[in-house]
């Protein structure tokens, strides 16, 4: 080999490690702004954050999850998912305390009532894990924010779609938990709306279902003999659906529209078979995503920053409901 | 030079370029992990969204800028601002023509009122352009959200305000524009909330200040002469504000405990030198910063996914509120 060779060789592998390194260096820059580009709405995958239900089994969470999932992919984070099994007010506590022994990066749960859980949610508070309730509040607790359907609302919209579907004439009923606060307010919904946009309508009697598919359809058997001519009803929960379906089926009234709440596969499948005309869904999955995003920004202090005292956080989010018909149901089904 | 030397030199810097390289794969690597943990709320700087509001010189639009401005560097987007500068509806309407003529990823707009902007916020929308509200609804329009105060409940905490400045006893009075929607709800959560919960108290008067400094100091001065008992004043917004700080000043009666509405600077300094006791901050930082997340939900197709008809987003937001007294006024002064 001559020496000529030999330095070509060198000259032609010190150019080639010049023209690597300067490559090396604008990847180098490119690293830089990416690093830059990364931006404050990006976690790290060991911040967890919890979500705490009751009844935990039920399909009604799972689209709350899936929202809450759905965020934690998009910032970069961890979620759990934990519950009470039963409709059980102790249990739940325990498995709050539980959580927060944990210290999580933020806790979203919807209480099983108003008050049992303040206590415990205050401590997580104070302890300074971030707290939120989406769809049953705890409105005396130090959580920051609550995420749920406006049930006077759903009313309205129920009053509306039933004025639709009865081109806004005739008689009409309801059958409801009175009881319960979120079912007195869409049962108030429905009723005023009713009285003030529809004078051609009329609603005739207001029963009690008892949250039972056997005690509802009874109460939709005594509305439609007492009212022969009750053109519509609306169920404001899931078995008073399904007990005044059974009802109108037993009488022969296939005529009468029926409107009922949420999106239990039973539900679902009597809107499919056209039984039942339309079902109120509750926005779950943006009560979960953003229960998600305000923890988040809540974890990395990123809610309005200069003022002491300012509001951090909305203090209620109105989640919103959608009418499914046979027309929308199939994207219903729980996946 | 030897050969030997040479082969020597040709081997060490082999051996440098081959550690070099095997860095360089390393950083590659790291550039990939880099680019998968960009998250999709990452945008464009070119994308830009643009605010719109009435009277845009106003203060209290500040905050709500400064909201949107600092979600836009979150996700890494651009914001313009935008108005009409008068209270001028037509003038309104023509800005917001042009905004959407150059199709920007979203508009966040302040409605002038309930129902002049809703043929032009509908073109928007059947144009594909992502549409929110904020603090002024437009009800009827086809915008995905409105971000808000809740009127009812900034008058509840006005109530309770009011209340443990006078220790839960004693008479009390509202100035108020009666004709305007969100100043009666003010008042009825005000009204109602002292009746239901505070039964040692009593509302004497609701007076028409006619969102006047004048007219709001002429129509303190009769409450004051006709009720020489009364403990305090709650002003539904700022200009009530400033005029009964001045009918207090003009009888002598500072013992008279005054809440007013908003942070204008003025009403500030009054909050500041102890003549109002107490005034309402609305959650403007937050109006802004969650319009601007709403509208980038919705340019980058990030909401609800899997279920058409379903709610892209919360119909409503309730912004929130803050009280105002003298230890945090500071923090409200605009920067």
């Amino acid at each position: 080999m001559k020496i000529r060779t030999l330095i070509a060789m060198y000259a032609c592998l010190l150019s080639i490690f010049i023209a690597y390194a300067y490559y090396y260096q604008q990847d180098i820059s490119r690293i830089r702004s990416l690093q830059d580009e990364i931006s404050s709405l990006h976690g790290k995958p060991d911040e967890k954050y919890v979500m705490v239900t009751f009844q935990s089994g039920m399909d009604y969470w799972k689209r709350c999850l899936k929202g809450f999932e759905d965020a934690a992919e998009s910032l970069n984070v961890s979620v759990e998912y934990r519950g009470a099994t039963q409709y059980d007010v102790n249990e739940q506590v325990t498995v709050l305390e539980q959580v927060i022994a944990r210290k999580p990066a933020g806790i979203a749960i919807s209480a099983i009532n108003p008050t049992a859980l303040t206590k415990t949610i205050n401590k997580a508070v104070e302890e300074g894990i971030p707290v939120v309730l989406f769809d049953s509040n705890a409105s005396g607790s130090k959580a920051f924010s609550f995420l749920g359907t406006n049930n006077y609302s759903a009313g309205v919209t129920a009053a509306h779609e039933m004025a639709k579907l009865l081109k806004s004439e005739g008689k009409v009923a309801v059958i409801t938990s009175p009881h319960q606060l979120n079912h007195q307010e869409r049962t108030r919904g429905f009723v005023e709306t009713i009285y003030q946009k529809y004078p051609r309508m009329q609603v005739v009697a207001v029963k009690n279902g008892k949250g039972d598919a056997l005690a509802s359809k009874q109460a939709a058997m005594e509305v439609l003999n007492d009212y022969p001519d009750v053109q519509g009803i609306f169920a404001t929960e899931a078995n008073g659906g399904v007990g005044m379906a059974e009802a109108v089926a037993e009488l022969n009234k296939k005529y009468v529209k029926l409107i009922s709440f949420d999106t239990e596969k039973q539900t679902l499948d009597l809107v499919k078979e056209g039984a039942i005309a339309a079902t109120l869904a509750q926005g779950t999955w943006n009560m979960g995503y953003w229960s998600l995003q305000f923890l988040f920004h809540l974890h990395h202090h990123l809610t309005s920053p200069s003022r002491s005292g300012d509001a951090l956080l909305p203090a209620y989010v109105d989640t919103g409901i959608t009418v499914v018909t046979r027309d929308n149901v199939d994207h219903f089904y729980a996946k």
